[in-house]
């Protein structure tokens, strides 16, 4: 069992989580539970470093941001003691969850169970910390932000563990964002490749690395709210969900911006010298489309970035101009991108065409396109966002009774 | 040097000990400093402690409280590197400090200085975390409130250093409290002895622990000001205080309980019957009085306890009554001690009596006396307390000029 800083925001909260995991626990079974920091608590350590320093020293970050799980995984302990269940709390270094020392992104690389393991023998759940490691250098690593859903999924793994539930403040997964599509509905089952597709997508419910985790370990991951008792979707392999959708959700994502260079030379190695020194600048390019060369001597090259690294990728682009010769350079971050995904796209054709027709329907234009084998994502106005997604929504009959 | 929790209250406060501590090292001095948490913060986390659970299982309480100083050594580990300093943080179980498992009161046992001072070669600073071990279970201990103090007496005995300067919110050490005998001294110099005296008999400075540790391990510690920059008071071996005082300073505790069983009978293995049930409880009794037998049959027994303890005392007492034989039980928690403290009584005679003399010519009734060979406390009513002390300030000459 996973809960999240919401579901952990105060001692009340607390006492409610250990209320559930004392009803898993009665029902017979072994449980390992691992925590977020209280709700608005890793913010306040990360404002705290930055007002610190100017410097960042990642490894220091990672000391003062992972207090916040250690107090929560100790107070859990205690609501548990208090409640008749015998528990402990680990912090990453007595397990030990080991990582690399990538300070403040790091992955892990190995659990020792064994300890925990030999507890639940004598009957005694375990309250892990999640979000942290220790680091090959052997000091305390973070995992990212979101990094309490990997601690999860690894553990669950590293135990065998018949499931992973994630507790979280939504009911579960949806067909679509349900605050702006009304008729959204709530998926019993998603597979792991649509869920990664979601994930990366723009749906934040859970960090896209735990999916793929969960993914290469076959970890049966189970989203689900600590604020009610309805069953919640579950993350699985393909061969589990019977009814395979061809559409089984819509994401979005605001958080993009497009880059077109005009009349751009159409010779060989002109894109590495685009792309090249963008991905030395660390900034990732997610679609990219080159219009097709009408004089066969210079062509449009269009791409997208996160709005995050917007500025950074135009004065790249720019000191680059001598080296890729083009004409001009346009730019917009007021664009969305919204993604269909589904499996079942593998075995059905026509699925980009409709979405395509739907939203010519509505008027609106695509600046950009780009698809994976279970996945078709589309580049539009920002302003179309909320239409765009309901459009589709129903176009491809997934709107609520 | 060890910063308290006054000393880093706040982001600003953090970068105001950092450039103390650069200025420390740019003076070509290999540092190490003890952080203790936010002010505020340890109530707070304790206080969720008690809160989320009415029992106490103290190795969580550990685990949540010692989140604290992680906290601030690493923000003191950044505001140093961003100020130039090379630094880094360390917790106990990273150094480690090594303790016994006597969760919430823990002693240190062992401390291996090797990486530290490896990394003093390289010109780095060591930001140690207060208050926190690694118990003999693998797990976080901690020390006892003030336990930073011994943090910081004890890894200045273990790397052997010329100095271990304890920065808090008071100037140093006064003859008496300046917030009551306004003609109160800062003391340049004060024995471990009489620091002793002074620490448990009620002044609060320094925690009484760390003391005995510098005592015995003969670390020079001085006391000061964070929030100024004049020179504090050095505790040291009595060797290094030239001018020895008759007597340094005057403590008082209102903290205190005077308990009186009247007509015990005197007879072999009475007091035995009344002083082997408390301690059994773990009362500690401080003062103890037996009045001189008048008829050869009975006496008075008087004895004093901590006012946290006072009620529990009164029903021991009374369970014991049939095993002890007295009359009556007179209590009163309405007592003050006061203790005048200095090595030099030693040497001279008619401390005590110029005690009892300016405590007469006020009109102030002493209960109880108890002398060491370095100390006279008296027990009087608590009204008299402020009396009391600007009295025998004067009377040992001790008013400022």
């Amino acid at each position: 069992m996973k809960f999240g800083g919401t579901s952990l925001a105060d001692v009340d909260r607390i006492r409610e989580v250990a209320r559930r995991v004392k009803a898993c626990v009665d029902e017979g079974n072994e449980v390992a539970v691992v925590v977020s920091a209280m709700a608005g608590t890793t913010d306040q350590l990360a404002k705290w470093t930055s007002d610190t320093a100017l410097l960042h020293d990642a490894r220091e970050y990672d000391v003062v941001v992972s207090a916040g799980e250690q107090i929560t995984a100790g107070l859990l302990a205690l609501a548990l003691q208090d409640s008749g269940v015998s528990a402990r709390s680990w912090l990453a270094w007595q397990i030990p969850i080991l990582s690399d020392a990538v300070h403040g992104n790091a992955r892990i690389e190995e659990i020792n169970c064994d300890d925990i393991e030999r507890r639940f023998d004598e009957g005694q759940v375990a309250v892990v910390a999640g979000f942290q490691g220790k680091g090959e250098d052997g000091r305390i690593t973070t995992l990212g932000r979101g990094g309490s859903d990997t601690s999860a999924v690894a553990l669950a793994a590293a135990l065998g563990a018949a499931r992973c539930d994630i507790y979280t403040d939504v009911e579960g997964i949806f067909t679509a964002d349900p605050r702006i599509v009304a008729k959204a509905r709530k998926l019993d089952r998603i597979t792991y490749e649509e869920m990664l597709e979601m994930a990366s997508q723009g749906a934040r419910v859970l960090q896209t690395r735990s999916v793929s985790l969960a993914m290469n370990h076959q970890v049966r991951v189970q989203v689900l709210s600590s604020f009610s008792n309805s069953m919640g979707t579950l993350v699985v392999d393909e061969d589990e969900v019977v009814e395979k959708q061809v559409v089984s959700g819509i994401a979005y994502s605001r958080d993009e911006a497009k880059i077109t260079l005009v009349r751009v030379a159409d010779r060989p190695g002109v894109a590495a010298a685009i792309f090249g020194p963008l991905a030395d600048a660390n900034i990732n390019v997610d679609i990219i489309v080159q219009s097709v060369s009408e004089d066969g001597r210079s062509t449009d090259v269009t791409f997208t970035v996160k709005e995050a690294d917007f500025e950074r990728a135009v004065s790249v682009v720019k000191t680059a101009k001598r080296d890729v010769g083009f004409d001009r350079l346009i730019s917009d971050s007021d664009v969305a991108k919204v993604s269909v995904i589904g499996v079942g796209m593998r075995s059905h054709a026509g699925v980009a065409q409709k979405m395509f027709s739907a939203l010519a329907e509505k008027g609106i234009n695509i600046h950009a396109i780009s698809t994976s084998e279970i996945k078709v994502s589309v580049l539009i106005s920002e302003e179309y966002t909320e239409l765009a997604l309901r459009s589709l929504h129903t176009a491809y009959g997934l709107d609520a009774a």
